[in-house]
């Protein structure tokens, strides 16, 4: 999607390959939504390190930074022994799968990768044969995240004024994202509407990421606390709710996602305001037979008690600091301690219908149309660490 | 309730009054949770700037600080002049009442001790009397909370995991408060509880004020984000939910709240979890015929788009800082905007029961049980600015 640098909108993804330096580019996430960076990964441990550091996060952003990384690392090495280049590629796989052990996406990409790779005879074919996987999988995620805003604009009519949670926007994907796709493809179609960004705290996704993009995307917007969807729901101020996912059960079509999802779908469906959620296929768990197994990471605390900013320098004097300067503050009373659950399932019947690349579907019904939503049979999808 | 200070345990009022320096003596609630700190105002002047900057807030404590306040200021007049005294006392009231105009209490508080004056023949004797009807409001409102809790306090069981919502707590009265009052009154009785406390974002009175009153009265207690009470509920953590009410409507059973209430409460229902409302009989409205009519305050959207808190040394480092740098960090998108909606209502059919000081009644009988609730016909309360 654009941001606007230095006063002219230009067109970023979040995760690109430059072939002539033979890096991966990413924005850097940490600084936003307050500095907006582009970083270049010399090689693939600089790669890995910015997963595990947080640089990139989000299931698909992840997932093609590990794709490309292979590949960086695949086209770093220098020789023609296929045994010793086999034996290099397995250490690059190793140090990006290692980067963010809980996570599926840098696996499953990784291992698209390779199946890719080895049809090639010689080193440079296969060195050729991993890029051009690399590139396909990046390809085939804005593909997806395109066909769910074709879908999801339907939804989408002039006037109306929409919920969103957390971040499933083009920072956790490619570009495009999920949740934000059908507002994007809506705009695009010249439909006027008008979103809330909840806060989502404790990491305050919403009002970082999601804010971010909508400013630099010039959607309409304004960031409300969490507590503030139900009275803007009683009051009819809002007509959709649209929402990413982490893990959804194509058994039950049970949705898991960032905590204070399942709050905004009782409010929803008690206000009767349609609750929709929009996936990749990739996060479809066919395995699973109920939402209640699913384990809930309890992360931690500091992230309940305080909240990471920038100072705002007109209200605290600093010696010699500089404009932005970014600190952890310590909100709560500080012999207290928190519960941080990160993810909550929301159950079937309070969601009005499952926008996928494939089109959009009753949680209930994504089972019977398995054959449509790429169900593989055997498959182990783990919670992602989406953040 | 208690106070640790310098590792004794000592019982302290929110609002008290010191007859030698004729002074009122405040806990400086905005230094809380990350100090604790008596301040004595030496004058009316100084007690009226107390309340305007909010040293002192929440419904009953800025009532009796009012009270103590005009009693102040009518003991602070010298000569026997009766006119000039009535005229003096007159400035005080103006003062006082000028000192956060939206806020009801302050003005019954005033009147109430002005009735208790006027029998008075001499200066010296309406003096005595203001103070005298000053202390009297102040022990009222102590009283009124004490049989909140003798009611409340019977829903509390052994073992129990109660969520509530912002500060209804002591410091937001005299002492004990509404919300809490049943918690500390179970505590006394001996019984074993566990509180998790809403957040309450955007200005966090869970995690700073109700937090900090539970780690010195030594209950057992957790701060939650906003978006985690569905979560916890729905896995079988939460058993009661007890919140205190800015105003409540006698006929309809409706509740004014912290913004975030009707949320709880609306998760309440759907997982059959008792939901209360703890409220001294001056809040509730009996002129009102619906909630849907309360103007709902729109508050500073920076409290929304940031946070206040202590920086947190050990993760930042500023030259020459002081250990405890309080800070207003931006944690939101530098250009977006926010929607903050003060409070909002929650319907009777939500409401398991109000306990009031005269015993616990469903929200729809409060009409029929008036006659025990206070009713007095004529009245007029605003919507008041407890924060």
């Amino acid at each position: 999607m654009n941001v606007t640098v230095r006063g002219r909108s230009q067109h970023f993804r979040t995760v690109t390959f430059d072939r002539a330096q033979n890096a991966v580019l990413l924005i850097e996430q940490r600084l936003l939504p307050h500095e907006f960076k582009i970083v270049a990964t010399p090689d693939f441990r600089a790669t890995a390190a910015a997963i595990t550091d947080m640089i990139v996060r989000g299931a698909g952003a992840i997932g093609a930074t590990a794709a490309y990384g292979l590949a960086q690392g695949a086209l770093a090495f220098r020789g023609r022994d296929p045994k010793k280049f086999s034996a290099h590629v397995e250490t690059v796989y190793q140090v990006l799968k290692n980067a963010r052990p809980t996570a599926v996406d840098p696996v499953n990409a990784m291992n698209d990768v390779r199946r890719h790779m080895s049809p090639g005879q010689t080193v440079a074919e296969r060195q050729f044969l991993a890029l051009a996987a690399a590139e396909e999988f990046a390809r085939e995620d804005v593909q997806h995240c395109e066909e769910i805003g074709r879908h999801g604009a339907k939804l989408i009519r002039n006037g109306m004024k929409i919920l969103t949670h957390c971040n499933a926007g083009w920072l956790a994907f490619v570009d495009i994202g999920t949740a934000t796709a059908p507002m994007y493809a809506a705009q695009e179609q010249g439909k006027q509407f008008h979103v809330f960004c909840g806060e989502t705290r404790p990491r305050s996704q919403g009002a970082t990421l999601t804010a971010w993009e909508f400013a630099q995307q010039k959607i309409s917007h304004q960031i409300i606390a969490d507590n503030a969807a139900g009275h803007l729901m009683q009051r009819g101020e809002i007509d959709l709710v649209i929402v990413g996912s982490d893990r959804t059960l194509g058994r039950t079509g049970e949705v898991t996602n960032k905590i204070g999802t399942y709050t905004k779908a009782v409010l929803a469906a008690r206000h009767k305001i349609p609750f929709y959620v929009a996936i990749p296929l990739s996060t479809i768990d066919w395995n699973l037979k109920r939402g209640f197994d699913i384990p809930i990471e309890e992360r931690n605390e500091s992230e309940v008690l305080g909240a990471w900013g920038v100072i705002d320098n007109s209200k605290f004097k600093i010696q010699n600091s500089k404009l932005k300067q970014r600190a952890y503050v310590r909100v709560a009373n500080p012999t207290s301690g928190a519960r941080n659950p990160g993810f909550d399932v929301t159950p079937a019947e309070l969601i009005t219908g499952v926008i996928t690349p494939a089109g959009i579907f009753k949680p209930q019904e994504l089972w019977k149309q398995r054959s449509k939503l790429g169900f593989g049979g055997q498959q182990s999808v783990r919670l992602r660490n989406l953040t």
